[in-house]
């Protein structure tokens, strides 16, 4: 075992330390319906539980250098103390997506959709993490995976954040969106 | 089980569909030495093998609009009866490549490398796949497989290109080469 994690599982539950307190069905097909949610680094067994998805971490994508100094600069981890607000957004795009190459996924991507700048006006109240599932294997449910935790007091900030993302050219490409929203349990 | 085969793994054995005739580690690792290959779509166990590896098929990573409609113009499939020649070359690349952002590696790829140029001198004699293991788990020994097919007159050609692509800026950041050549049994 590696103690540099790259893969996390999402274990739907009964329980967990997190509490899922809604699931949003944005396009295509749902999820089952759980009542909580664990984050483990590494696999999980699938058996008995409503679902587990599961992703890994990677390089980036299309950030190009620039970009990425204003994110290191700004963004901060996972797990900090009022952060007790979660959401989980299992996304997976069409293959029209997939079939554009890399000059036109990032044409679509940051000078249409301007992903990289809304994302950066969230920063740093909403950390993220973004997990790849697409080439896990041939058959994964999704491509993507991104996991979100802020204050609970910005949670308009997020729903907006959301709202924005939505709007652009980039969404017309998912053809399968669900938002999963937590709290953290206990204290 | 899916038609559509995006997995493959490349099985090491005594015997097999391909004979391995040399197997030349350039760097890193060597993999242990077997007498041929199997070369079979989906997964498949590792026991009582020499080795085992496996990759997946995705989206282009560097290649562009224009790029692509020459590429796609010119190549040709794996499976052509002339083709008995065949090359499999692991590779991974360092920590430091895979820090890069998209917009430099594309930059040592083909402007300072001209990895897509120098492979389109060769086509359609050569045709070739590219399979991607770096992302299918946090451990996979490399980041790509790619298979080559040619017919046994173009294997001075074929030697030339690997000569011209190891000469480029992109490849000091291999950190791990392993060249498997290989000719097909029977006929």
């Amino acid at each position: 075992m590696t103690m540099n994690h790259r893969l996390f599982s999402f274990i739907a539950d009964q329980d967990g330390p997190w509490a899922i307190t809604s699931q949003t069905t944005w396009v295509g097909e749902p999820l089952p319906v759980a009542g909580g949610l664990h984050l483990v680094a590494g696999a999980a067994p699938a058996e008995g539980r409503p679902w587990v998805l599961r992703g890994i971490t990677s390089h980036e994508r299309y950030v190009e250098r620039e970009e990425k100094q204003a994110l290191v600069a700004r963004q901060q981890g996972l797990g900090r103390p009022a952060s007790t607000c979660a959401a989980l957004i299992p996304i997976r795009k069409s293959a029209a997506w997939w079939a554009l190459t890399q000059d036109e996924r990032r044409q679509v991507f940051e000078a249409q959709s301007h992903h990289i700048g809304i994302g950066m006006n969230y920063l740093p109240a909403i950390a993220r993490r973004l997990h790849h599932c697409r080439d896990l294997s041939e058959n994964e449910p999704f491509d993507f995976l991104t996991w979100f935790e802020f204050d609970p007091a910005l949670e308009s900030d997020f729903d907006r954040m959301l709202a924005e993302l939505r709007a652009t050219p980039e969404w017309q490409y998912v053809d399968r969106e669900i938002e999963i929203r937590l709290i953290r349990r206990g204290g």
